[in-house]
C-alpha cells in the first residue's frame, strides 16, 4: 500500500467525520495548500471557493502568519488563561482598535461555538434575565448552547432544548410570504413581528437577541435596509443586548472589518472566530461593550476554558490582522465583491436553476430552484433524500471547484486575496456545472 | 512605561480573564517556560505544580513537539474536517492503539468541553434516549452541555438547565454520611443508590452515565474498590452507555494511559483533551467503541466543528504521544506518584489543617479543614467570601509554588517529567506554607 493509500485507509479506519454517514466517506488526501488553491494526493488542484469553511480568509500558506506561529512555539506554546503575555495583550488591543468604538474588552475562546456559548452566558449575567432570542435560518455552532441558538436542523440533536431559547423569523425576503414594495417595508414588517414576539415572551425576561449579522451557511441572508438599525432600537427600548455573531461574517468577509460596520450599527457583544486566524490555529472570542466590561470589574465573570487566550492562537491572530492590513484585504474583498456580484447576476440571468443570488463582499450564495417562477427549492427543506445537492457538489469538485452547500444553496466565498482573473476562471466552472443542473430540471 | 509594564497594562485594559472579578486582577507577565518551571517578568521562577491547568503533562518547551508544530505549519496549518492527511490519520490510529481495546474510532474536537458536548450527543443518537446522568462533585467544561453535566457551582450560570440532565452523588468517602467498613462496602452503597435513581428516572430513558474516571478539580476523588466495575455492570444491565471523561485524568496523569486502565474497565466512550498535546495546540476528542463506530456507518453523525481534526493540533498530538513513550512518562508518573503519595501522607500527619490527601499517579489533592476530627472544611462550600483559599494560593505563589485550588482543596499535579529531587524541593514549599495555615486555625 502506498503512503497516500495508507493515509486514506488509516483515516477511514480510525476517524469519525462531521455531519456524515461514515460509510459514505471518500475523503481527499491533502498534500499541499497555497493561496486560493489546495492539492490532493493525485496532484489535482482545487480552487478553494469556500475558503474551506469560510475561514481561510488570507489564503493558504501565508508566510508571515506561519513565521509568527513558529516564533511563539519557540517562546512558549502554552500558558494558562490567568497570565499575561505579549501576543495576548497585543492582539486584544488590536481587536479593540478595529472593532466598533463602543467595544472595550475581549474574552478569548477557541472557536465560534465557544464564543457564542460565552456570549449568552455573559448576556444572562449582565442582564439578570434568562431568555435568548435567535433566528430559524441560522447556525451558531454545535455545542448545546450554540446549537440551541441555531435555528436549522442541525440543532435537533441537541434537544430537548434549553428553556428560554426562543426563535424568530429571519428577514429572508426571497422566501417571504409577502411581496414587499421595498426593503425598508420588509424590514419594518419583520421588526414589528419580532417586537410583538418579545412582548408576548415577556419583555423583562429577554437577555439578548442573537443574530448572524449576515446569515452565513443558511444562505448569505443580508439584512434589508433599516433592519439592523431597527433591531438596535428594539433592543434599546427593552434593555435587551444585541449580540452579533460575526464568526463567519467578520474580518473582511463582507468588505468591512465586521459586517455590522456596513450598516453603522453597534452591537453590545460581537462573537468571532474563523477569520481571526484564518484557521491557522484555533481561536475565537467575545468582544463586549464598555458597559458590560465595567460590570465585570466588580462581578465575577463565570466563563473559562483551558485554552482561553492560547498563546499560539493569539500569535497567529495578531499576525493575521497585520496581513489583512498590509495586503489591503478588506478593500480587496469590497472590490472583488463587486466583480463577484456582477458575475453572479449574470449567472442568475443565464440559468433556469438559479432562483436567487445574494452577495456582499466576498460572501455569496447561489440558491437553486426547480422553477424560477414558483421559486420551488431544488431540494425540499431538511429532506434531500436523493442527495441531489451532494451530486452537484461532486460535479463541481471534479471540475476543480471546491465549496460546500446547505439545503438548496451553494456557498461561494473565496479567500480575500483572490484576483479578478482567478474569480473569472473559478466562476466559469460554476457556470458550466449549472448548465447541467438546468438540464436536470428541464 | 517598560515593555513588560505595557504588556500588563494592555492585558488589563483589553482582556477579560476567566472566573474572576476583573477589578481584582494582577496577572503575572510570563516571559519564559521550560520543563517544570516558568518565569515572570522579574525573572522570578515558579514550580508549575499544577502543570498549568493539569494539561502540560510533558512539561514546557519540549523541542520534539515544537519541531512537529513548525513542520505542520510549513505543510499546511489548516485544512477542513472533511479531508484526510498524514497527521490526523496517524494520530487517530495511535490513539486507538493506546486506548482500551474496545475503542474503534475517534472524533476530534478542540477541547474538553467540546469533547463532552459531542459525547453526549453521540450517546443520545446511538441510544435514542435523552437523559444523561452525571455527578455533583464534577466539572466537565463551561459550554452549556458540558456545564449542565458539571455538578459544581460553575454550572449555575448555565441554568435554567437542559431537560433530562440528572445528578447523582459521588463516592466521596471522606465526606460520606456513613462510616463504611471497607471501600468495597462504600462502592456498593453508592452503586445501589445510583441504580435506584436510574430506575426512578426511567431506566429506558437514560442514554449515558458520565463520570470523570478520577474526579479532577473537584478534589481528585478516586473511585473506591469495585466502584467502576459495578458502574459498568449497571450500565450493561440497562443498556446505558458509560462515558469516562478523561480530559484531566488521561495521558499518564494517573500512571496509566487512561485512568480507567487502573481498574480494567472499558467505557463505551472516552473524552479527552489537555494531555493529548500538553496544551501546546488546542485539541480534544471523543473515542468511541466498535458498536458506536459501526452505528454511524449507516446513520449520520450529527457532530461537527470548523476545527475538528485541526492539522496543527493533530501534529502536536502525535508528537506528544511519542514523547510519552520515548521519555517513559507513564512509568515515571507511576513511580513519582509513589513518592508524591508518601510525602503527602507525611504532610497530612504533620499538619492540623490537612484533613485528607488523595493521590494516584501524579494527580493529587490536599483537602484543608478547620478541624481534623470534625472534618469541617476550611472554607464553606461555594461560600469562601473572605477569600481564604486565594490567600493561601498567594502565599504558595510568593514562595515559588504555582498551582490552583477549588473550594477547600489544593491541587498538586506537576508535569510527568518531574524528578524526585524536584518533587522534594517543591513539596517543601507546600509544607512550609501549611505551617502558616495550621496557625490560622489554631
Amino acid at each position: 500500500m502506498s503512503d497516500v493509500e495508507n493515509i486514506k485507509q488509516l483515516d477511514l479506519d480510525n476517524n469519525l467525520h462531521s455531519w456524515s454517514k461514515q460509510g459514505d466517506l471518500n475523503p481527499e488526501v491533502i498534500t499541499k495548500a497555497e493561496g486560493i488553491y489546495f492539492w490532493n494526493e493525485e496532484g489535482k488542484k482545487f480552487f478553494d471557493m469556500s475558503s474551506q469553511l469560510v475561514n481561510v480568509n488570507i489564503g493558504h500558506g501565508n508566510s508571515k502568519v506561519i513565521a509568527a506561529i513558529k516564533d511563539q512555539a519557540d517562546k512558549f506554546p502554552y500558558m494558562g488563561p490567568g497570565t499575561a503575555f505579549a501576543a495576548k495583550s497585543k492582539l486584544a488591543a488590536k481587536l479593540i482598535e478595529i472593532a466598533p468604538d463602543n467595544m472595550e474588552k475581549v474574552f478569548f475562546t477557541i472557536g465560534g461555538a465557544e464564543s457564542n456559548e460565552n456570549a449568552i452566558k455573559i448576556a444572562k449575567m449582565f442582564t439578570g434575565r434568562h431568555k435568548i432570542f435567535s433566528r430559524y435560518r441560522s447556525y451558531h455552532g454545535a455545542t448545546y448552547g450554540a446549537s440551541n441558538l441555531s435555528g436549522e436542523p442541525r440543532r435537533f440533536v441537541s434537544e430537548p432544548g434549553i428553556p428560554g431559547f426562543v426563535k424568530f423569523f429571519d428577514p429572508y425576503l426571497y422566501r417571504s410570504p409577502i411581496d414587499f414594495a421595498s426593503e425598508k417595508e420588509a424590514a419594518q414588517y419583520y421588526l414589528n413581528q419580532l417586537r410583538e414576539q418579545i412582548i408576548y415572551e415577556g419583555r423583562a425576561s429577554v437577555a439578548a437577541v442573537v443574530i448572524e449579522t449576515v446569515t452565513g451557511s443558511n444562505g448569505v441572508i443580508i439584512p434589508p435596509d433599516g433592519y439592523l438599525k431597527g433591531l438596535r432600537k428594539i433592543c434599546d427600548e427593552f434593555n435587551i443586548l444585541l449580540i452579533c455573531d460575526e464568526v463567519m461574517a467578520g474580518f473582511g468577509r463582507t468588505g468591512e472589518w465586521f459586517a455590522c460596520d456596513n450598516w453603522d450599527v453597534k452591537p453590545d457583544i460581537i462573537t468571532f472566530a474563523k477569520g481571526i486566524t484564518s484557521g491557522y490555529v484555533p481561536l475565537g472570542g467575545v468582544l463586549v461593550s464598555s458597559e458590560i466590561a465595567e460590570y465585570f470589574n466588580e462581578e465575577k465573570l463565570m466563563c473559562g476554558l483551558t485554552y482561553s487566550g492560547h498563546p499560539m492562537g493569539c500569535a497567529a491572530g495578531l499576525a493575521t490582522l497585520e496581513v489583512y492590513e498590509e495586503e489591503n484585504l478588506i478593500e480587496n474583498s469590497r472590490n472583488m465583491g463587486k466583480v463577484l456580484g456582477e458575475k453572479l447576476e449574470a449567472i442568475k440571468d443565464q440559468h433556469s436553476s438559479v432562483g436567487d443570488v445574494r452577495y456582499i463582499g466576498l460572501f455569496s450564495a447561489v440558491e437553486l430552484v426547480k422553477d424560477k417562477k414558483t421559486r420551488e427549492p431544488l431540494t425540499e427543506y431538511d429532506n434531500d433524500q436523493e442527495g441531489i445537492m451532494a451530486g452537484i457538489l461532486k460535479k463541481l469538485k471534479n471540475a476543480g471547484f471546491s465549496t460546500y452547500f446547505h439545503e438548496n444553496i451553494l456557498i461561494v466565498a473565496p479567500p480575500l486575496i483572490i484576483k479578478e482573473e482567478e474569480l473569472a476562471v473559478g466562476l466559469q466552472i460554476l457556470d458550466d456545472v449549472l448548465n447541467e443542473v438546468d438540464l436536470m430540471i428541464a
